[in-house]
Parts: structure tokens; C-alpha cells; sequence
């Protein structure tokens, strides 16, 4: 009799489950429960509005997800609870909320139910800048030894800015809340019944360090006099590792899921980092590029390193018994969109629609026509900044070769090239610094439909790319974890190495291709630094000129 | 009884005549002859092919001109030959054909009629690279002098290349050549029976000096032995000043034309210097700008100075007694027509269709409502290379400052921007070097259609800039030059004083405007300097590459 494994990925506007098969590593069935209040923008249900740059959730639509998906998997797979031995789960981050000693979150209190701080703050809740501002100048004032493990800056979207924010602008909120804490633990606490918190979110987005622990209380002080004790009162300092067991489905929870009494459920992990194992990497120097919109590049190594522009390195933050390294490309797949939208000429759209194919398809078919380096092009892909190696937000794009012969398709193709180049500076950043890189593995939406972007990226990097098998990538990383949280695998990394599995399909660099993108690369390189290191700060100048020139308006 | 004068405009696809009351400078009528021939640039008529890069024209087509519009406009104004008092051409330039000694066209002559080389080679005639790649080089070895005159580089345009052309490709041509000439100077001679040979063309176009006159006979050994005496046979060394009278109305152009035998005949002109008269301009310090696909700047000094990147210096090559200096940008309205070819996403294009307007009025609508500076770009216009200050074709085009939120109408207004910095830095070049600009005047297509383009040029140069009042700019000023020929007038200049005429709407810049676009011109001239003078020659290395890759194709 087969044993299964659960994993559920909360992304942000759904949740989806699959459930495995712990011999044969197969997805049995997968079941995807859409958020009834998605992403709240702009209204909190009450009817109450919202300020600029919110992103709330609803914590209650995350037990729904539970609810619906655990039973829906099992009844498709038809397995029975008796033969689930494990639950994993992974989440958005840094994606908080505020509860009580007992785990109630504030929002489901009636008298806060109208107060947008009670509810829960998604990774992409952009409204605390001036928070994460103060987070960054006091740190750089008190030369805090820390913020060089996050390439030197805090974001806006991760723990402390977020808290801070509701300390400033709601004090009855922050004084009623037992703990400030990420969903993912929430959810894993909901059916455990035990608080939990993963060294993954409290490693990449809380600043907290396996041998060093938070910020000091001198710190926090600085920051904020309330703040001065937050670390082990409002925000656990009880930390386990990736790779545990949270704790056992209770009563309640085996009646929300149809899972059995006890069945184990691993520590809480985030959605990105999940992915490792599930394409079956257990030891370091091999990267992992979750593409979509944006890019994430994880990346395992044997010690701790100071690498120029990661977005942060913890030790036990993938895999336990290794420094998972985190660095990003803020804008990936939301270039070509942006194209789609604003620049392809209405007979590329009629042609396209008459050969009834998408209009990335079509550009794709035509771009592929080229030549390495046929364009003439070469772009910065900084349409939303730049956020590894730079860390710099204040950056834009470029394309530089435009002539009255330029073509659509050229310039879409200079923009897949420039993404490839920017990962390139990512790699060589990371090795340059003592952090291997030996092979490439990619997983998401780009990785899973774009053959040309994949083979131009082996080309570019010069490195073979595996890419994940999985269409459920994260959830299916979850199941890993899950499983070995049940002890069907002596650990993660076992589990990894027989669940995760990667495409038949191995994209290998075509040498001549990367002889001209070398080329290339250099050119990128060259205008990289000029434009993004302070030889020429002309894009920061345009946007200040731009702000004051739109508050003219 | 009020007195007329004639002016005839050769443009690159038709001829068009004005007439012109010399009393109220009002044009009576205009007339318009497609040429039969067009531009011949696949096929002779013989069937023929022609190589890469030709462009033909056929002789016949312009005397076809004279006989249909000529007539048309004295009939159009119910004006009697008798009160012509003269005629006045221009040309396109550097346009040429090979002749006997009597001015019969090679192509003429049934011999060589399936002779690619006895015909007009057309300005835009592409095909003589190689030949100016050779005078240039020959001058630089022997440290010619005068082509500092023409910002150090001959273009394949002019004439020597293309005579070189003749000779390396067409001995027999060139043995059967009696004489080389512009064609603006060989519709004259047909008019009046005698040769001649305008300093506007010599000057700009084939390297001669007033002073100086042509380069050696050294020189032109070194290009080629064949051309050793070529000054004084094939080409012409008798010049004669722009202003002047070269002939009158013969038997036979009396005929062709039904003017009166005796008509004063004007010598010839170029298209872009004859309009510096017919906007009023009679003295030095005022730049002409003719506006369209390209733009050339004419600007007269009262001395010759040396300023870089300019296209040439002519002493009485734009009115007797100045110095005429030519510089220009060779992409401006192009910019425009490749943005919406290529970048104009098909809502837009539905929107317009359904408004009833054009997509260039649409973005133009749209961008109006920017504000200067709004959109955080900055571009180089240099989509077609660099003519002044730079002289460089290998220079390509930049769009800087790109984000997820730009819209197409910012890109098309930062294209409009880029010109006008282009045209701000020529304009700061000849001051530099001791030619003052002291107003601006504006003519083309442009100039007379886009107001919300002509207000940016003042904001950005910080001039106020007058519009011509014709449409027929270049005819006029033919008119002006007919009409001194004919002596109702002391002088040309005396004519265009009178005849010369702007709009009443002038273009006044904005102070809060101008200071913004001193920001952003000072963010162009930094990039313009360092991608334009040697400090990052990328865009040379990217050509060089594309050239390679296209190779591999």
C-alpha cells in the first residue's frame, strides 16, 4: 500500500494542494482554492478604505483553502487519511499578521474588524517605505553588522517595517497584539495547535541569525522606545529549523481537513524557497531560478559569505545543515508584458490573432528567427529597478542600438537577453565571493513554457539549466517536507532526492552562442556599472525631476 | 501693372512651381509635376536591375516640369508672360549627371540608355560608400586642409564619390563624360542655353573654396591617376556666386515653357539654403531650421570659422557676401514614423481610427498633456546616426529612464525632446566656436504642422522661433533669387526683404519650461558626450557584432 504526502502553497490570490505518492514521487491529484477576498487594495469588507500602496488579506480565507483543498486532493487521488503520513505547507513572504496569546488573529475581533492594521499585511503591501527608510538609517547609524547579510537594505515588504508601521500609526493595535507573526506559522499553528516559527521567514525577512540571534535591544530602542523588548514577547525568538516537525493535526483540525488525528505536519516554509527540494537539489552549488514576473535565485552553500546585493543568506533557510544563499531580479516577466502592452504594433496583434497563437507567441516565433547578437540591441533590465547585485530601486531601463530598422521582435528579444544578463552579474557576483555555482536548475511560469528564453539563458550563463518537472512546483516542495516531517524519510534532503525530479529536456549552452554572448554581456556589463554603480547618476536625477515635474500637474 | 517671378522647387518625387507678386510678395499660384520616373532604384526603364543601395533619376522628367507647371502657373494666375521678370531654381543636392559637352545627358544617347551609370544619381544614392571611405582616407594621409570645412568627413552623398563611382565601375562613361554636374545647374543651362555653376553646390557639395578652390591635382592623382586634371574638364572650375543672373530664356525654353525669350534666368540653387530668403533672413545670426523627415540648420556668419561636426561652410553659398554654414541632423520626423511602425500598441491605433484623426495627432494629444520632465525619460536621437555635431553614422539610438508604468506617448515625446537637444547642441557648437545664433526660424513639414514640437524646440533652446508663412518655402525662395535676377530688385537680399515672409505666430519659450529642459538637455549632452565621444564606443562594437551575426544568417 502506497504512502502519501500533503503540500499546500498559498501564493497570493489562491492556495493549492497536491498530494504525492512517497514511492513513486507522482502527483496524484491537485486542487487550487481561490481567496473569496483575494487581495484587498483598496476596501476593507466593512466598506472602509485604504491607504496607497495596502495589500491585506484575510486570514480566514487561508483556513477555507484547508478546508477545501485537503479533502478535494484526497477524494480525486482516492486516498485514504490512514495513508497520509505527513503535511507540508509554504507561503507567500513576508507576509505578517497580529494575534492573540491563543492565535485569534485581531481582524476576526469585532472591534477591530474595521482597522486595516488587525488584518494581515501580504509581501506586497507597499506602505511602509518610510518605516523600512527608518529600519535602514538607524542600522547604518549604529553600524549594525547584520544588514550586510541583506546586501545592505531592508525592504519595505519584510518583518520590521511592516510592524513598526502599525506601531506608528495604530498603538491600540500593537498593544493588543501577543504576537506579530507570518501567516505561514498562522496556518501551521491552525492545525497543529502549537506556535511554530521557521528559521526560513525569520532568517531572509526578521533579520534573525541561527548564532547571533535579532538585532540588539539597543537596537529596537533606537528604532523605537516601544520597540525596546519586542524580541521574545510580541515576536518569538523560539526558532526551528527547515526541515522539522511543526507539531500534529488536532481535533479541530482533523475536522476542517479530513486528515487523522496526529498526522504530522512540518515547520512552515516560503513559497520560493520550497521549490529546492522539489527539483531535487540537496547540496550546494547548484541554483534554483523560480522565474515569473520577477526572479528569485536560491542557492545552497557550505559557509557563510558576504555577498555583495543578496537579498540575504541563512544558515538552515533551505535545506538544514546548509547557508541558503537569496538574490532577485525585481523584473523579469513583467518586462515582456509591459511590452505586450504598450508596444507591439496592431498588425503584429491582427497577425497573431488571425494565426489564433498569444501575442508573446507570436514574437517569440520571430525573435527566435535571430541571430545571437543580430539586434544590435543591447538593454539594462531595470523597469522596477534593480534588486540583486544593486539593491537599488531608483534604477531604470534602457534600451541602447535602436535604429530605423529596429524591429519589435528585436527589442522583445533585447529584453529576455538583458534579463539573462542580469542573472549572469548574479552568478558571477555569488562566485566571485566564494559561493559556487555549478549548475543551474529553473522552475515557474517562464521555466515551464519558453523555450527560447530557457536555451538564450543557457547560452548566456554558459551553464546546462534543468528545469522542474512539476507544474506545482512549491506545493509539491511542501509535500517533500511533509513527508519527511512524517518520518517517511530520514530527512528532507532524502525525501528531496526521491521526490524532486526535473524535465527529461536539459538546456545546454550552444558554444558559438556563447561566444557572441560574451560580447554582449561585457557591453552590459560596462553600461551595469556606469549606470548603476555612481559614475553616472542620470536615472536618479530623471526621477527626481519626474516627481516634481508630476506634482506640477 | 504688378511684375511676377517664378520659382521652381526639384524635390525628390516632383517638381513644383510658384508664382510670386513681386509688389505684395503674395504666391498667386502653385503648380505640382510628379516625375514620371520617380526614383529609380530597382530597375532602369530598360528593365535593367540596379545594385544595392542606387537611386536613379531620369533627366527627361525634370524638363517635364518646366513645359507642365510653368504654364500651369501663369495660367492659374491669369498672368502674362510679359510680366515675368524672371526665373529662379532649386535642387535637390548633391544630385548629378554625366553630359556631353553640349549638356546632352549620357542617358540620352541610345548607347548607354541600359547604362545605370549615364544617369541622375540622386542625392539619396547610397551606392559610393566605398568611394567616400577612399577620399577620405586619401585626405587624411595627406593632411588635406579643407575638409576641416566639412566637420572632417566627406559624405558618400556628395559629388566626388560619386564621379569616383563612375570611374572605377564605368570607365567608358567616364572616358565619354564631358562634364559632371549638379542638376540644379544643368536645368538652368537648358533654360538658358549657356553653362554655369552655382557656389552653393561647388561649396557644399564638391569641395571647392572661393578662395582656395578645389583640392589639388596631387590629391586627385592619389585617388585615382584617371583624375588628375579632372578640375577644369569634367568638373567645372568657373563659378559662379548664388545671387547672380546666369542667363535668359532661349528659342527652345521659350517654347517649353512659355516664357518670353529674354526672361532673366537666376543661377541655381539648393533646396535648403533657398529657403533662408524666403523667411526674410538677409543677415547673419539667424538659424533656419527645415524641419521634416531630417533637419538641416543654415545659419550665415560674416566670418569663415572653423566649427566642428558641421556639414560645411560656404563663403556666398547661401547669399552673397556671408558665410553660409550648413550643419544637421539626419533623423528627426523619421524618429516619429518608425515609433509608429513599430511601437504604437493597437488600442491606440483603434482609438485614433475612431476619433477620426491620425496616431500621429493621437500621441500627440496625449503627449501635450505631459508635463516637461513627467516622464523621467531621456533619449539619443541617433536612430540614423549622427550628422552634426558628431558626423558619425555609426551612433545609435538610447531610450533611458524606461519603467513598468511609461506609456507610448512619453516614449514618442522623448523622441521629440532628444531632436530638440540635438539641435540645442549644434546650436551651442557654432556659439562656441564664434558663430553667434541669435534667433531661430523654422520651415518643413513640421515647422508648419506640429505646434506642440515647435513649442518644445523654444522651451528647450530657449529662442523664440519664427515659422515660415509658406508652404511652398523652397519655391519662394527660388522666386526671391528669379526676381533679383530679373533686376526688380537691387539684390537678393534686397528681394527677400520684401518678398521673405513668417507666420504672426511666433514660438515664445516658457521660462519654467526652459529651466526644466536645461536639466534634462544637461542629462543628454552627458550621455550624448560619453556614447559620442570615445569614452563607451558600445554602439560601434554592437554594429560590429550585428554585422557579424547577419553574416552567419
Amino acid at each position: 500500500m502506497s504512502k502519501y504526502s500533503i503540500g499546500v502553497d498559498f501564493g497570493s490570490l489562491s492556495g493549492r494542494a497536491v498530494i504525492v505518492d512517497l514511492d513513486t514521487g507522482e502527483e496524484k491529484a491537485v486542487s487550487v482554492y481561490e481567496y473569496p477576498h483575494a487581495v484587498m487594495d483598496r476596501f476593507l469588507p466593512c466598506g472602509r478604505k485604504l491607504g496607497v500602496d495596502y495589500a491585506l488579506q484575510h486570514p480566514a480565507d487561508y483556513l477555507e483553502v484547508f478546508s477545501h483543498t485537503i479533502p478535494d486532493v484526497m477524494k480525486k487521488a482516492d486516498v485514504s487519511a490512514d495513508d497520509v503520513v505527513g503535511v507540508g505547507i509554504d507561503f507567500t513572504a513576508c507576509t505578517i499578521l497580529p494575534v492573540k496569546s491563543d492565535g485569534t488573529p485581531l481582524c476576526f475581533i469585532d472591534k477591530y474588524k474595521s482597522e486595516p492594521h488587525a488584518y494581515v499585511k501580504l509581501w506586497k503591501h507597499h506602505a511602509a517605505q518610510a518605516q523600512a527608510n527608518e529600519v535602514n538609517s538607524v542600522a547604518d547609524k549604529m553600524g549594525e553588522k547584520w544588514i550586510k547579510r541583506y546586501g545592505g537594505k531592508i525592504s519595505s515588504e519584510w518583518m520590521f517595517p511592516k510592524v513598526l508601521q502599525i506601531l506608528e500609526e495604530n498603538k491600540e493595535i500593537y498593544d493588543e497584539t501577543d504576537r506579530f507573526l507570518e501567516a505561514a506559522d498562522w496556518v501551521v499553528w491552525q492545525l497543529t495547535g502549537t506556535e511554530s516559527h521557521n528559521s526560513c521567514t525569520a532568517g531572509y525577512k526578521a533579520m534573525w541569525h541561527k548564532r547571533d540571534g535579532y538585532p540588539s535591544k539597543a537596537y529596537f530602542k533606537a528604532l523605537n522606545p516601544a520597540m525596546e523588548n519586542i524580541i521574545g514577547t510580541k515576536i518569538s525568538d523560539d526558532i526551528v529549523p527547515i526541515g522539522s516537525k511543526a507539531g500534529e493535526i488536532t481535533e479541530s483540525a482533523s475536522k476542517l481537513t479530513g486528515l487523522n488525528v496526529g498526522t504530522a505536519v512540518a515547520v512552515a516554509n516560503v513559497d520560493a524557497h520550497v521549490a529546492v527540494p522539489a527539483v531535487g537539489i540537496t547540496e550546494s552549488g547548484k541554483m534554483l531560478m523560480i522565474m515569473g514576473t520577477s526572479t528569485c535565485h536560491i542557492l545552497m552553500g557550505d559557509e557563510e559569505k558576504t555577498v555583495p546585493g543578496m537579498c540575504g543568506v541563512v544558515e538552515d533557510g533551505v535545506l538544514p545543515g546548509f547557508f541558503g544563499y537569496e538574490a532577485g531580479q525585481s523584473c523579469v516577466g513583467d518586462h515582456f508584458d509591459w511590452f505586450v502592452k504598450n508596444c507591439v504594433p496592431a498588425e503584429y496583434k491582427k497577425q497573431a490573432e488571425d494565426e489564433g497563437i498569444s501575442i508573446h507567441k507570436f514574437l517569440r516565433e520571430k525573435a527566435k528567427k535571430l541571430n545571437p547578437g543580430e539586434s544590435g540591441l543591447v538593454a539594462l533590465d531595470w523597469w522596477n529597478g534593480n534588486r540583486s547585485v544593486l539593491v537599488d530601486v531608483d534604477l531604470t531601463g534602457v534600451m541602447l542600438g535602436l535604429t530605423l530598422a529596429t524591429k519589435p521582435e528585436e527589442i522583445y528579444r533585447a529584453l529576455i537577453g538583458a534579463t539573462a544578463y542580469g542573472t549572469k552579474m548574479i552568478i558571477e557576483t555569488f562566485e566571485e565571493n566564494g559561493v559556487p555555482v555549478n549548475e543551474l536548475y529553473a522552475a515557474g511560469g517562464i521555466a515551464e513554457k519558453d523555450e527560447m528564453m530557457m536555451q538564450i539563458y543557457a547560452d548566456v550563463t554558459g551553464k546546462s539549466i534543468k528545469i522542474s518537472a512539476s507544474a506545482q512546483t512549491p506545493a509539491l516542495g511542501s509535500a517533500v517536507f511533509g513527508a519527511a516531517a512524517g518520518g517517511y524519510f530520514a530527512s528532507a534532503a532524502e525525501a528531496a532526492s526521491v521526490l524532486g525530479k526535473v524535465k527529461d529536456k536539459v538546456y545546454v549552452p550552444v558554444p558559438e552562442h556563447t561566444e557572441i554572448y560574451e560580447k554582449l554581456y561585457a557591453e552590459y556589463k560596462l553600461l551595469h556599472d556606469y549606470f548603476g554603480r555612481g559614475e553616472n547618476d542620470v536615472m536618479k536625477r530623471l526621477k527626481k525631476i519626474k516627481k516634481e515635474a508630476q506634482s506640477h500637474a
